[in-house]
């Protein structure tokens, strides 16, 4: 395997002179404009309201919140601000459900709260570890996931996975990039992504940035798509996986996987390690989050549906494991995956 | 089977003072606007821009334009407007590509011209007696579908197959109207329909209107709704069946079967016999309308993907006749079709 070369210059995130700038994702691809956070509070609405969304980028994001809300509680009331702290810590750890890796990210914290000492320097290090950390996490998977793609391929993926996604690189995109750097994608093939569009507005944004083609489609179009355009893999990223190999991923995913079956095309998941969570023992155990009617009933301020349509909208969907042909973590690649296979995974990678 | 009683008041289609008034459904449900049209070449615009859709309704509206050419031509140029009236007839013919009920339409009205005498007549008796016909047909439809779902069914449906999309009370909406008169229907789940909502904008607002329990949902959210919802039958109409039982409908609906059959739910498809083209062995022949892709990388006038973003936009797929149950016409069910079934159905029929 070549070492990764291939580099982006998308920067979701950025900590800058004590403030956690979050790249506004609601406003791409039109505009390209920084929000600067410097509370807690502020974070987690900008998680909630996804100014950032991706796993891997909330929960950077949630440790950079971690680390203003330190910094300012121990300026205002340096006697008694561990209380406070605690408070930031639960507005943070509700702001979304699904991603585990929010609450990974805050449980470190609070590691390093218990710790003592320079609490709020010790929240700072913390976040820019796990910022850095994260994206040579992404590389790591995308090596691992393009040895895995033969070349000429056709390649379908669904939401964003991509550096937008993460601290940077991205984790499904990331494969797509090292295979892309290794001469392997002919074609990539993006779904819109309703109801947000991540798709559209986000994963052919980043891919046109870098000369990958992409083509985007309705999420309508993906079995005409498998079955016409050849379609090897179906690549996505994963908002918590489960210990039996169970995957909450962006609504829709799930249709893609029984697609990917029906059709002959294989489907690949692509996380970090923190993106498990082996507390729970399968899919059925996933907090899944409902998210407003009006996301899909409006579009801006226009109505689609009638006044007072009911609308259901949840915003992942679970895949079981039986339906993956191959997990990538930056510890390697699980093949069918349950839940020896992936026990075995990380007890060889020392995490257990 | 009870003879139905329900009745729909939404009129896409209205012949008035010599005028086809149709209903704008693209502005549906904010604005209920007729537009008029007293030539066939604005008809066919209409046709093509979506004023209209719904492969029955096209055809009716097809036959209309014909009248209004007729009459208009001989007007004019009473020597010699046959000419004329074939230009008429191919830009109507050029309208759309893939729903078959426009071609059906459009030969019962070259035999109408072969025949000759009171030609513009002729030609407007055609049209409303097509248009008074489709609404029996859709009747007899609704009854034979109603009579396969089970009491407290929770069904699925795609893009719309309702009033609007026919001369009145619809094929797939037309089964739904007369199981909920049953009273056999628990829930409608509608999906949205990209990229023009259909579901969201044509088919919830059909169902509120006569209080029948339908849920918006996106396109990706199928497969989690078929799974946790215990959805029993998806409900759909076609553009149109070759002799093998394959179906070309809205784009999406092939992914709706393949996830139908995963689930162990049922798909049924509800056409008019005038959908059938007995002339094409089998979907590959059908041809498949590829339209803008600014429809996808837009919403109005807003840039959804990055400026010069490639996207397919297929307006329809082929779903394989192996993964449809029962196809549904006014002359009955034909279940598990096949080439042999349906030839057996149309040929009891008395159309063979």
């Amino acid at each position: 395997m070549t070492t990764s070369q291939a580099v982006t210059t998308i920067e979701p995130i950025r900590w800058r002179d004590g403030a956690l700038e979050l790249l506004d994702q609601r406003l791409l691809p039109a505009q390209e404009i920084y929000l600067s956070h410097t509370d807690a509070e502020a974070v987690a609405d900008a998680i909630r309201a996804m100014v950032v969304r991706g796993a891997p980028a909330i929960g950077i994001s949630a440790a950079y919140g971690m680390a203003l809300a330190a910094r300012r509680l121990a300026a205002q009331n340096p006697a008694d601000w561990s209380a406070a702290l605690a408070d930031a810590w639960r507005v943070l750890a509700q702001s979304r459900p699904t991603a585990v890796n929010l609450f990974w990210a805050l449980e470190q914290a609070r590691a390093v709260i218990a710790a003592g000492g320079d609490v709020p320097g010790a929240l700072e290090e913390l976040a820019i570890r796990l910022h850095r950390e994260d994206v040579d996490i992404n590389r790591r998977i995308g090596d691992f996931g393009a040895a895995l793609i033969a070349d000429g391929s056709r390649v379908y993926t669904h939401c964003n996975a991509g550096a937008l996604a993460t601290g940077g690189y991205g984790t499904a995109l990331g494969i797509i990039r090292s295979a892309h750097r290794d001469g392997k994608i002919a074609q990539v093939f993006a779904g819109e992504t309703r109801p947000w569009w991540q798709g559209a507005r986000l994963t052919c944004w980043e891919l046109l940035r870098e000369n990958i083609p992409v083509a985007l489609c309705t999420e309508g179009a993906a079995g005409a798509t498998l079955k016409n355009e050849k379609v090897s893999w179906i690549i996505v990223g994963a908002d918590r996986v489960a210990a039996n190999g169970d995957v909450a991923n962006k609504i829709g995913t799930y249709n893609l996987a029984v697609l990917a079956r029906y059709h002959g095309a294989r489907m690949m998941v692509a996380v970090p390690g923190s993106t498990f969570d082996l507390s729970l023992d399968s899919g059925a155990d996933i907090p899944i989050e409902q998210r407003s009617p009006r996301e899909i009933t409006h579009v801006g301020e226009q109505e689609l549906a009638p006044a007072g349509c009911p609308a259901i909208n949840p915003a992942f969907d679970v895949t079981p494991a039986e339906l993956i042909d191959v997990i990538v973590t930056e510890f390697g690649v699980i093949e069918n995956p349950d839940r020896d296979r992936i026990a075995a995974h990380f007890a060889n990678a020392g995490k257990a």
